[in-house]
Order: C-alpha cells, then sequence, then structure tokens
C-alpha cells in the first residue's frame, strides 16, 4: 500500500497552472450551467472532479470537464435529466439516471443508499442509463461523511483482456471501499481492475521507454514490454485470474444486474455518437450493525495502528494505510493549490472561450524553479 | 480466468486412492458425531469437505479433518454450540456462532442471508465466535441453490506480508461469489488473497525448485525465488497494493465490523491453545432485485458467451469463465471418484481408528498407470 492505488497520479514537479479548488469548482458550475445543468447537479459533477485533482488523480479530474461538454453537446448525455429512484425493497433502491451526468446521478444514488442504511442498516441502489461517474472515491466519501461504510463500482467500456485473452474485453471497473474509523483517518480505497492506467503506456511510448512485464500484451496476447505493442494491444486486469474475475463480477453487478449495458456492448466516452447505458452500484452500511458505533471506530482505530506499524520491507520508509498518500495529497493541495498542466489549463480556457465563462483568477504560472 | 483460482489444485496423475464422494461424506459424519457433533452439522462439515476436493481445491479438502477433529479432542472447539441467530435489522443479522464448527456456523449464516434475501431482496449476515470455514464456494454454492446472488468472506490468522511490510500481518482471507445463470453454468469465483497458497512453496522447498518472482518475500522483505527463503518470509497478497487493501478490508468487515477477532490477534488452526474467534460475512441477493428473474438469467448467458467467446491468446486453448475448470473437475471426480493421497489417506484411517470409524470401502489403489 505505498504505490497510491489510485491511477496516473501528478508526478513531482511540472510546469502548469495552480488553481485554488474553489475557483476550479465555480469555473466548471458555471461551465456546466452554460450547457443547461442545472446548479445542483453541475455542483456534483464539479466537486468530483476536483476531489479527483485533490486526491492527485488527475487523470479523472478536469481534464474529463470537456469531454463531460461534448457529450452534452452532442445530445448523447441530457443536461436535465429526470432521475428517478424506485424503492424495490425496505435495503434497495433502483436509480434510472435518464442518461444524465455521472457524478449527478451517482451522486443521487449514493445519497439514497446512506438514506436507506440510516433507517434499514444497509443500503443497496442499482443504477442503470448513467455515464462515465469520475473518481469513485468522490461517493465513498460520502458514506464516510455520514459516518457509514461505503462502496461504489462501476461497469466501464472494454479496454482489458480477459485472464487469457488477447482482445479488450472488460472495462476498468472500478471499486471504491471507504470506511470511517474514530481518530484515525479513514481507509479509503479506490482502484482501477487494471494493473496500471493506461495514461502510464501513454507516457512511456511518448517518451520512448520499455514498460515493465505485466501491465500489458500485444495484439497476439503476448506479454510485451513494447509500449506501441502495448498500446495496439491491450492492458491487463491488476492480479491475473482473480482480477480479472472480480472486474467481470463487477461488470456484471453494474451492468447485467442493474439493466443497463454491459461488457462488450459499452460505448467509450469519447464516441460521441452514442450514449453509454453505464451501471453502477451503491451501497452503505452503518458501522453499528453489530456493535456500538464508538466501538466499532476504536476498533477501526486498532486495526489501522497495527497495519502503520507493521515493519516496513527493506527500501520502505513505512508501510501505508489505503488512501493516506491521498489524504496527504489533499491536505497539501489545499495548501498549495491545483497544478494544472499547461495543456488542461488551455483546453479550460478554451471551452470557457466557447461557453463564456472565464477561468479566473487565471493562477500563478509554475514552473520547475518552483 | 485459465488457472483454476483455487489453492493447490490436485497436479494429475498421482499415487493414491479413489473413493466415491458419498463414503467420504457418510465417513466425515460418522467421525464428527463420535466427538458428539450434532448430525446436521457433522453433515454440513463433511459435505463441505467434500464440496473441496470435487472441485480439486484438496488443500481444504479431508486433509483438513484431523485438525478440526483434534480441535474439538482440545476443546478449543466446540462440538456442540448453541449458534445463536440476531436479527439486526429487515435485511441484517448477526450470527453468534459460540465457537462451533466453521462449515456449521457459516451453513446457519449463509441460510439466514438467502431467507433474509427472499423476503427482503438482500441478506447481510455478520458471523463472529466462528472457525476455519474451508472452502467458501461451497456457501455460495447453496445461495447459487437458492437462484439467489452469494458472497462469503472470512478472515484468516496472519500469514501474508501487506504490501510493504515484511512480516505477517493479512491473513489469505477468502472471497467467494457465486452468481447464477440460465442456460450456462454459474458463475463461481473463489479465491484467497494471496498471489498463491503457500503449500505450492513447501513443495517448491521439498522439491529443491525455485519460485516465481512476485509469491513471496524473505524475512527482510526482499522479493525470493527461494523456496525455504519464502517460507521463512511471507507470501505476498494477489494484485500488489490492490489485493492488500482487498484483504485488509476483509479483515475489517469479518473481524472489526462484526465483533470478531482480527489482524495479529489471530490464533492459527495449528495453535490448540488457543480459540480463533473467526469472523465471516455471507450476503445474498435476489436476481430479480432490478429486472424479472429470467431476464437476469438469459442477460447472465449472454455476457458469459461473450466472455467464453472472447479469442484466446497465443498459448491459450480458450477464455475460460470464473469456476468453469471447477466445475469441469467436479464432474469428472463424481464419475472417476476422489483421489486423495496415501499420505491423507493413512492419516484419516489413523482417525477412524481412533474414534472407531472405518474408512470404508478402503478405496481401489491408483498409480502413476491408472
Amino acid at each position: 500500500m505505498n504505490h497510491p492505488p489510485g491511477e496516473a497520479k501528478t508526478a513531482g514537479p511540472e510546469d502548469g497552472r495552480r488553481f485554488s479548488p474553489a475557483d476550479l469548482v465555480a469555473y466548471s458550475c458555471a461551465v456546466l450551467e452554460r450547457l443547461d445543468v442545472p446548479a445542483d447537479d453541475a455542483r456534483q459533477v464539479a466537486e468530483c472532479l476536483v476531489k479527483a485533482e485533490l486526491r492527485g488523480v488527475d487523470s479523472h479530474g478536469m481534464i474529463r470537464l470537456p469531454v463531460y461538454t461534448k457529450r452534452i453537446q452532442a445530445k448523447v448525455v441530457k443536461a436535465r435529466p429526470s432521475i428517478a429512484v424506485e424503492s424495490r425493497y425496505p435495503s434497495v433502491a433502483l436509480v434510472d439516471g435518464d442518461n444524465g451526468l455521472g457524478p449527478a446521478v451517482g451522486a443521487r444514488a449514493m445519497e439514497e443508499a446512506i438514506r436507506l442504511a440510516e433507517s434499514c442498516g444497509i443500503g443497496f441502489v442499482g443504477v442503470r442509463h448513467s455515464n462515465h461517474f469520475g473518481a469513485a472515491a468522490f461517493y465513498v466519501e460520502k458514506a464516510i461523511a455520514r459516518n457509514c461504510i461505503g462502496c461504489a463500482i462501476s461497469n466501464a467500456p472494454p479496454n482489458m483482456a480477459a485472464f487469457g485473452g488477447r482482445e479488450r474485453f472488460l472495462g476498468t471497473n472500478p471499486l471504491a471501499v471507504g470506511i470511517p474509523a474514530g481518530q484515525e483517518r479513514p481507509l479509503l480505497f479506490d482502484a482501477s481492475s487494471s494493473v496500471v492506467a493506461r495514461g502510464k503506456i501513454i507516457v512511456a511510448a511518448q517518451r520512448s521507454l520499455p514498460i515493465p512485464e505485466g501491465w500489458a500484451i500485444d495484439p497476439e496476447g503476448v506479454p510485451t514490454t513494447d509500449a506501441p505493442a502495448a498500446l495496439a494491444g491491450a492492458v491487463l486486469p491488476f492480479g491475473g485470474p482473480k482480477g480479472s474475475a472480480i472486474s467481470f463480477i463487477i461488470d456484471i453487478l453494474c451492468g447485467v444486474l442493474t439493466g443497463a449495458s454491459f461488457a462488450l456492448r459499452l460505448n467509450t466516452l469519447e464516441n460521441l455518437g452514442a450514449v453509454q447505458n453505464l451501471g453502477q452500484v451503491f451501497a452503505a452500511y452503518r458501522t453499528d450493525l453489530f456493535l456500538p458505533a464508538d466501538e466499532f471506530a476504536r476498533r477501526m482505530d486498532e486495526i489501522l495502528r497495527m497495519l502503520k506499524n507493521t515493519p516496513p520491507a527493506r527500501g520502505v520508509e513505512r508501510v501505508l494505510a489505503p488512501g493516506e498518500l491521498e489524504f496527504d495529497m489533499e491536505d497539501r493541495l489545499r495548501r498549495e493549490g491545483i497544478l494544472l498542466t499547461e495543456e488542461v489549463t488551455r483546453q479550460l480556457v478554451d471551452l470557457g472561450n466557447e461557453v463564456r465563462v472565464e477561468l479566473r483568477p487565471a493562477g500563478r504560472s509554475v514552473t520547475h524553479e518552483d
């Protein structure tokens, strides 16, 4: 637990501009509202994108706003969906997202899961007709904030080979779990089901560097360390057959069970010609299901301290609990501001010009000397 | 999904004896009843052990009966527990296993989860004061048989290093998920959270063979291919930081949440001086939570066929769905009989002699020529 489990971390000093989280939220809200997204929905989307930036998972941050807006403009995502919540059983609800923006639908569904947990101990909410929902951590943090255990999963279009296969079949279907503690920070696990984000292979290819064995296969299904061959082939699931099965099960729960689309039928975010109909599942659990809440919190502190006190392997500074690195990153970026690359900044300025929203303050320019 | 995800498969032809599943169940029941285990509980334990054999997971099969009986004789497991089921919420129950045999407690808990799912859509059952529950697949097959999705997890004593650590901290905490289909066989995933069963490293050490990198670390926490160094060190979790986090989360749900023991406090099965107080969670979900059951079944068939039709990587015969290999194994062993090694057979004969139960028929001797 010493790598960040998230994807595509901000990698050290880099040229770019720093922005306050509040300014990025305000900018994103303004852009989305220009496209007729209701203010509450726009706010969920904006906070989801900025949360990913704060956690250092820039692959799920502001870089996604342009494609979200393009999908609305192309009418493959609805700006004003009629999101419907249907009670199915005391602890179970179905959310029909009506093809709204993923974070707007997801926030509503997680809210329902928490409401069910508060009244019935647990809440299990299936979602259909949804879209790319950004960083799954965003939703489980909502559960943690209400002192619930939270879980969020989503399916995603084919991007990885299944174990033993050579063509893209599985999505990098994310799994997030959040568990509140007492005095310790919560546990927050958020991971895709791939060994590594495809973005890291793109970077290696750009720099003509080899990639480690085990990350990807070439188009014949043969393991490769050649980044271009990997890009032509497929990323691999984490953990061999076990991770492949977990990714497949996520697709079944999110897609097959809920009535959403699944597997080879799923369209990519970038294909502006078709809706996605992604499926998601959100679950919440009271921490006092079996013990008083304060005893649960005390026991959580105890197991987290046990983990953090386990002697590190040679060359490792200390053993980390899931989410620790991201909480540290968030603390730092709330102080220092969020660093966006010049490229992302330019895209956002262009987007702002298009819909007459200023990205302000323009941000302090940051160079390697900073 | 072309390796069996289970542990320590029966590896091809081997000297030993073949037994019918019914004879092994009858023998195990008789042995346990001699130790004052009630007939119904004995039957669950016997069927759990024989199910593991049938799936080819002999590490969780008959080889475990002697230590189960030793724990009863040493009075660290109760032959006649008062298993208590307490309703906590409409879909939630707590089972106190009263230190009974794991499969007896687990079968009762999964039965409760299915009952809750049938009446309330989903069932979530926490278990405390339990013991080693054998193969997790045994429980999720009970859910599948009632057309429910089933999930079973357990914590286990420290056996693996956490990611970044060098000492044993995590159990090889298993996760099983079973999902019924229509005309296709169900999906049945059952995996420990280690890269590989420790038993495979023991075999390599016995044969003076190296082990693949990534399986284990030495006592300093350095990755090793030396089997004896690995045995002195620790097995690694599957999937690096992601599998390590998943294993840790299983311990939190099974141990911290339920009120059972957890992490470094857990005693091994082999330590006859202390109770285990393992924790488990069983969950069941109706397949018609969001769609009619027959539509779910049809969609499951569709995704399973999509997976099995994905083109195989070079050198791979075909892509397998989770559980396919084990179902094939079970079909074969139900025809041919279960092969027990001479060593296991001898242990069972000795155990039978001790409690005056005959292991019969003695089984047909099998040699390499078979």
